[in-house]
């Protein structure tokens, strides 16, 4: 059976509305240039924010996904790369064994984030 | 009389060493890059972490610097970029009258952003 794959864009979350917004709005940017190899392409909030990784995890399990990609939308791995997320995604595992939750690493030190801070020089 | 230009990427900070390094270490890859235009090119935290965002543009000005860069090294623009970084550039830029110290945009949503998002996958 081909995999159907979702990816789950999870942000730290902000109080302020505009700051999730923005984090909504590159999901969709992403969304546009990965619609052909993921069906389903949300944002997800660590804390602060809805809908939480688990609730994103959730939906995009309910939407038919049978491989779900979460990506730590992090600069550096602090506790919540280490620790908060990777407990959120193997509990979700747990409750859904059928599919599978794997995480990329985090942003974290690369030539594309070198051009990206470049960019705003 | 040609400006001396200082780069400070101003990052969030946490209480895990590893990850302040990570920021570190992106600073000097950051600077292999921008070493002809920048003087002085350093890290620093808005909070947890040594040194602070004051305390790095202090250097870069006692380093001869005249002209400072903040990179406000955030993913999405909360309280943290749109008040606590604005407010310490206005505090050190009323320490240091003689100098210029100015903010890029934060990261927030770009083409090389996403690029760097997509290399994940």
């Amino acid at each position: 059976m081909t995999p159907i794959k979702g990816l789950v864009l999870a942000a730290h979350g902000s109080r302020l509305k505009a700051s999730n917004e923005e984090v909504t709005e590159f999901t969709q940017v992403l969304a546009s240039s990965l619609i052909d190899q993921y069906k389903h392409i949300v944002p997800a909030f660590l804390e602060l924010a809805k809908p939480s990784i688990e609730d994103s995890i959730d939906a995009a399990v309910a939407a038919g996904c049978t491989d779900i990609t979460v990506v730590p939308y992090f600069l550096a791995a602090g506790r919540h790369v280490r620790e908060d997320v990777p407990e959120i995604i193997e509990e979700r595992q747990k409750a859904h064994p059928h599919v599978t939750i794997q995480a990329t690493p985090h942003l974290g030190v690369s030539e594309a984030l070198k051009q990206a801070v470049i960019h705003l020089l």
